[in-house]
């Protein structure tokens, strides 16, 4: 595990913890910064290394959950011990020869690789659920809004979300550390630097990935990527078009329903949909709100909300590294 | 003012501290379980009292911030006295005998009328970040999806935003009472009742409502209303579709910066957006984000954020009344 001390290393090592997984020793690696901490495996404890050419390691799987540029520089040197590279990063997402994949979704893409990338984490979450739309005809544009949780800026966002807040609430000033902004009660575009084409880093991954994980380099993606104030779980408002008219509410809510991975919570009586409160700490994605378009007689709207470090990185990670080893955690 | 202790009731009496305002004499009234409240006005203590027959005063203008049917029962009345109501509440505001403004997008609907109905806060948020776009040709479709604050739901909502929140991080139960949801670190779908369209009552305001004040009963508007943990101001992020090509970001950017009421924050360099921290306390609606869809070329996307109590709410109602009064506040 390199990144054994980030919100998503521990998270998978949590997952590992499935005696299904037949697991001799797991290796723990972190930065300089938090090299040295102690780590619960199976009732014992894990010391962090630092990964160096010294101590270099020959593993079954390597789950990178670190930079990028770890990613490129160590991931080749797994691989060419024999290991399974699964990478968190972005490292590899658009390399045409490393499938990107979510198991429910493309799982035969991962075929004998021993390099698989896992997705940014909107784009995982909102494949989830469009996934199960492909029964009804091709789909060709999907519009979507994002709700995103300060996980996916690691564990100090998290902190700096919890803490901004106390001092607010407390009517003390507090000065934003890992966000240009402040997050107590506020709300803004995801920080990630904006191209020319007026989409930020994170949109692009999502516009780019969500083709590629979706096998379709045509199809439309307009995302708009915020982030709010909640600790761990991503929503994402979606409107998808089909090339030919829109399926019924009922029809996509069966559909939804049948899917692996995916839970629908649509009680338009109880008033009850997707939301952080339920999707934090489950490994599924919840889906809901679904709606025929009255404005597009070939779309529909839902929402949908899914754990940023469960299915939108740890455990998807888990998932291809299980689909790689052909384990079965079920 | 009646509903003078509420969130928006509250912040019109502020508003009415401009000297500008003619003001003789402010009354207020509220329900029984806030009345005898003092309320500080102009240097002096105003009392707020139980609206009774017995007590029915003869005023210029009477804001209406409190609920739809005492809007119903009492607003015809004031009407007849020869006072100019505004009305806050959703009860007139689908009547066609009753103009239903935003001064700068449809100022001029408001005319000679003695009952003018303040819409509902996200149409018009919404109808004043896309009313510049009318430069460029007509809109066909609206896409909007909300992330709507506590105030909305008045002062008792953000009350439970901020306890709930501080008892989360003070890991202390907290059992909701405005909300049917946890409210702390969490969002959630609009909690007004859905209808068969599988809209809720929200969205439904935000559909009819943005069709009138923008005066196309044909627009298409697919709204997706969500309640997010900010206290005072909705965003809103909104994909435009034109009958015709889409304008230019710069050719956007313009109309905005010229629009009355509206703030252009659209600085990609230093990733600079609309934001509840920028749009709290303000008049003007914010606007940014702006980009060409990349899946349909008659389409743009923007974000805009405002103060739902402000713009949303009283500052609207405020502008109605000083333009049915010809009162010029500037």
């Amino acid at each position: 595990m390199i990144g054994a001390t980030g919100a998503v290393g521990r998270e998978i090592i949590d997952l590992l913890e499935n005696p299904k997984w037949p697991i001799d020793e797991l290796l723990a690696f972190s930065s300089p910064r938090t090299a040295g901490k102690a780590i619960r495996f199976r009732d014992s404890s894990v010391e962090s290394k630092i990964l160096s050419p010294s101590n270099f390691p020959s593993v079954n799987v390597a789950f990178f959950a670190a930079d990028a540029d770890i990613s490129k520089k160590l991931g080749p040197k797994f691989v060419e011990t024999g290991a399974i590279m699964v990478d968190n990063s972005s490292a590899f997402r658009l390399d045409p020869d490393v499938p990107l994949v979510v198991p429910e979704v493309n799982g035969e893409a991962i075929g004998d690789a021993r390099m698989i990338a896992n997705p940014n984490c909107c784009a995982v979450i909102l494949c989830m659920a469009i996934a199960p739309l492909r029964a009804f005809g091709r789909m060709r544009r999907i519009i979507v809004s994002t709700y995103q949780s300060a996980s996916g800026a690691g564990r100090e966002a998290m902190t700096e979300l919890q803490e901004s807040t106390r001092a607010a609430l407390e009517g003390k000033p507090f000065e934003p550390q890992v966000f240009p902004h402040p997050y107590a009660f506020n709300l803004f575009s995801h920080n990630t630097p904006i191209g020319k084409s007026g989409f930020n880093t994170e949109e692009e991954k999502v516009i780019a990935e969500t083709k590629r994980i979706m096998g379709d380099p045509d199809l439309g993606v307009n995302p708009t990527c915020i982030r709010v104030p909640v600790l761990r779980a991503h929503s994402e408002s979606i409107t998808v078009e089909f090339d030919g008219p829109a399926p019924s509410e009922e029809a996509v809510r069966r559909a939804i329903t049948a899917f692996p991975g995916l839970q629908l919570v649509d009680d338009r009586e109880a008033n009850l949909f997707p939301m952080p409160s339920i999707a934090s700490g489950s490994n599924d994605v919840f889906v809901g709100r679904i709606r025929r378009d009255p404005t597009n007689d070939r779309a529909i709207s839902l929402f949908c909300c899914g754990d940023q470090i469960r299915k939108g990185a740890a455990w998807n990670a888990v998932q291809i590294a299980a689909q790689a080893l052909r384990i079965n955690l079920a």
